[in-house]
């Protein structure tokens, strides 16, 4: 197990997409909790075309409380060094990635002045969220492309370098909603270093240190390939379907934990009272 | 662990549906093989009305060698010990269920003459076979409902009592295609004992004995809850997402091999020939 600790940084907030932004928003509610108060940039670099997403966080944000936001958008590659682009950066205790295509975000921004921002404000304890391709581009290896809807043919697979907010695992979003275990199971088995996190829509966790809390109204799905036995992902041809044995599957809800050090999930502590006081 | 020996029975060939009718037919030709020039009953009790499924597989199997094919259809379940029907059997070396809805093939034959004439074949050494809604109702336990394509909500499952020719699993078809690896683990989070078998379409595993052998172009997903630590089934609110930790999770693929009373996974033969010989 590599070294996942980020002491002193602020939360990640990793969001399977289509997050609730007009009922009880419980997940961006927890995105403007953490961002206390300061400015949050709602970076929509994911997208092609800026398409409109700014708005509909700035009401959804708004009507948390959350007044001061800016949208940082990036057409081309060269603007993510432009003074202007820096500035939206000032005062910033939060920044929210927004959907759209993950490759949009690693190309436009790896490596550039906006990402050290970025990362610097992590840093300082500030909240770092993303939903949809936003999430996706969360940890150092992030899935691109990649069928769902059916058992994981082995060539039809595209990784690519994320942001790196988050070591050894890989993201998935839309989760059961797009029938992605098999794509994620094949990034497992192609190196079980890495967990596999999948995430549904309106679902998120909370990474604070070295361990999460999921949030919201579906589940997120946690592939543990440390145990596996055999896998065909380096042998066969590669129309041919996925073949791994002894992998770990946990299926967590809202209010689970789970610890990334020793890949263990936990109980809620509200469980954990629950069940102290039926014993 | 119970007892699913069967011995002295023939094989069950269980497929995920959408099985290949036209092309290699990989899968259909395993069950012609295993007809060895008997009588083949087609059931399509699984239908609201015949629906043109026996036309189809009198097409597929003829152009494999299995001439002598017969329809069993029942629109009432009085019709399940009419002479007529029974004598459908006569000489029937193979009985295989086409699709439709499970619950068709457990009411309208479930403890009449038409079941005991399909064991009796079985325990001859007879090759039962059931694609789709005829796979489900293999099981003593089937799955009859439950949303693909999302979490598991606590509630929203519904299970019956299937024909029982294999005991301790549940099945579930079209598998990846329809996003079910949700409503499995919810049924097998209810009880564990159960192992849960979800298959792909045009992709079929051959039982016989205690063991099993993967055919067919998709994956088969097996379920195992035998190291569940906690889930959730029992506790929430109906609408709740499931939740359910350590569950481990086998994908099989061509070749494979699954043995049922330890639960372990095997390589095909020709897979441990090729790897003794690399060394």
């Amino acid at each position: 197990m590599t070294d996942r600790s980020r002491k002193g940084s602020g939360p990640l907030i990793i969001i399977g997409g289509h997050e609730d932004k007009d009922g009880e928003r419980i997940i961006l509610k927890e995105v403007a909790k953490y961002v206390r108060g300061g400015r949050l940039v709602i970076a929509t670099v994911a997208s092609h075309q800026p398409e409109g997403y700014f708005d509909a966080y700035k009401e959804a944000f708004g009507a948390l409380g959350v007044t001061d936001l800016v949208e940082l958008y990036v057409q081309e590659r060269s603007e993510a060094q432009d003074e202007e682009k820096l500035h939206l950066f000032d005062g910033a205790t939060g920044v929210f990635f927004s959907g759209g295509d993950q490759l949009r975000i690693s190309s436009q921004l790896g490596d550039t002045p906006v990402e050290r921002r970025v990362r610097e404000i992590h840093e300082a304890g500030g909240v770092i969220a993303g939903t949809s391709a936003g999430a996706s581009a969360m940890s150092d290896t992030m899935l691109v492309k990649g069928k769902g809807q059916e058992t994981h043919r082995i060539g039809d697979l595209h990784l690519a370098a994320g942001l790196g907010l988050v070591r050894d695992v890989i993201i998935d979003q839309h989760f059961a909603e797009r029938g992605r275990i098999g794509r994620l199971l094949g990034a497992v088995a192609q190196n079980p270093r890495e967990l596999g996190i999948g995430i549904d829509e309106d679902t998120a966790i909370i990474l604070r240190g070295d361990n999460f809390e999921v949030i919201g109204s579906g589940g997120v799905y946690v592939v543990d390939g440390g145990g596996v036995t055999h896998s065909n992902i380096a042998e066969a041809e590669t129309d041919r379907a996925l073949s791994i044995h002894d992998v770990r599957l946990h299926v967590l809800c809202h209010g689970d934990r789970f610890q990334l050090g020793d890949r263990r999930p936990g109980m809620a502590e509200a469980q954990r009272v629950a069940k102290a006081a039926e014993s």
